[in-house]
């Protein structure tokens, strides 16, 4: 989780050449370009390789496919998320979303083709050590998919009653779990152990991204705020107030980070997690933090 | 290919049961439900394990799963296909859309946990021979995603000139040659001289499905009919006319039987794809070939 996201964005731009080339549909091709580059804080690919770092990272290549892999599947879901069907969202990372730009059309076919890229980056990158690749595909499966991936937690959104826990833990929880695990995974480790502390940031970072939605001021974030209350979301800030949830985002910081297993850089990876954190907070906050 | 698509709804079923099982947000397990069963020819996944059988089928459960894996990213493609922002199509497989059942954002949500759960079954179902995994996910990848598969075929549609060649490979001709290739490399067998059969046979599908588009009855089939036209889609067999359109499907399949490639039952595979092409064709036309 180092403060340049410059490598990951050349794995993705790698990763993105073949799909996008001379013989693919112009306007697609520039659709996918859009939904990837240029990225916002690129958090969950920088935390797999921030994992898989920690754990000596034998294979570096299959590593970043993971991350790219992981980074392709949440474009996806953002280029869904903001169609007109959900949350209408006009404007993402401060420019126009997919589908205003380029139409609800290739937005749908977009989010479907970065899918895929996920899932064939992967199988790409596993070269040297094809013996991981049915683990890691399960990871991304599982984390993208149903029943606890985000088409899970975007399919609690359209239900008359949602538990706020399941529904948190599916649409944030699980893909940031999928960056520690398959970090983990991609260095040959267990992936287990990392679960926890995958999930308990999501939810610090889900708990963060509640807040700037609360305070926020919609240029500095380069999305609309108050949207959530608008579309009827669960915002666990809204529910709790500002410093009761800065408190709990406190807690779950603190028990992400006491759930790091053993590993290599095990303090390193300690100290990054705290500077992630105070990147995430609204400016007022993170003087604070 | 045999005429009977039970067992292939018995993989399709056990695969799905843990994306829509009791923690899964009900209305998206429904909507998942209804895109796979009841299915339409599974002619896919049919042809997948035909080809499998023909290899001798060293690994059947992996077979199995490389054949679902195809029917459901088949089925994805149907039911962002039938969208409001697409074809805006009501009717499927003689019943209401998903869209229409459930709304468009969870049929732009089950589109998307399909082709996920396209990946999972591969890596669910790849146990005993996980060294063949590397492959199948990019044999999968490659016919669903971009440039060559079912999405850059989807965004072909959305550009203002169209190579009718290049549109028909990847939008049907790319999951055909997936089916083939796919029960070859579950098979332990090389899929590349694999590949001319599945594409000329979608090619054939493809024409018998503008055939159809052409002449049948809409009870008959399930969907609309005309609907290229209505569309300014590119159909074959508005563009030939029906006759030539009968004998170029004639030269395709001719072609296709002739590409497949040496294996333990030859024969059996060109007697059956020759009883298929017989039930793709229209009514009038089939008791005529």
């Amino acid at each position: 989780m180092s403060d340049e996201s410059a490598p990951i964005d050349r794995i993705l731009a790698r990763a993105l050449e073949a799909a996008t080339g001379l013989d693919a549909p112009p306007g697609l091709a520039a659709a996918l370009r859009h939904a990837v580059f240029p990225g916002g804080a690129r958090i969950r690919p920088r935390l797999s390789l921030a994992v898989a770092e920690a754990c000596g990272m034998p294979h570096p290549a299959l590593s970043g496919a993971v991350a790219a892999a992981i980074e392709f599947v949440h474009c996806a879901s953002l280029v869904h998320d903001d169609l007109p069907c959900f949350d209408d969202s006009a404007l993402r990372r401060g420019r126009p979303s997919v589908h205003v730009q380029f139409g609800a059309p290739l937005a749908v076919l977009a989010g479907d083709a970065l899918i895929v890229q996920g899932f064939d980056t992967l199988a790409r990158g596993c070269g040297e050590a094809p013996h991981l690749l049915p683990k890691l595909v399960s990871l991304l499966a599982g984390c993208s998919g149903m029943p606890y991936g985000i088409a899970g937690g975007q399919g609690w959104e359209c239900e008359p009653r949602v538990d706020p826990v399941a529904y948190a833990r599916a649409k944030t929880g699980a893909l940031f779990a999928a960056a520690t695990m398959g970090g983990a995974a991609s260095a040959g480790e267990a992936p287990e152990p990392w679960r926890v502390f995958g999930e308990q940031l999501g939810l610090a970072y889900q708990l963060a991204d509640d807040l700037a939605d609360l305070l926020s001021d919609p240029t500095a974030i380069g999305k609309p705020v108050g949207r959530d209350r608008v579309l009827g979301r669960p915002n666990t800030a809204h529910l709790l107030g500002q410093d009761s949830a800065c408190a709990r985002l406190e807690t779950l910081v603190a028990d992400a980070v006491a759930a790091i297993p053993a590993c290599r850089n095990r303090e390193q990876l300690r100290s990054l997690v705290a500077a992630e954190v105070r990147r995430l907070l609204p400016p007022d906050l993170s003087r604070a933090a």
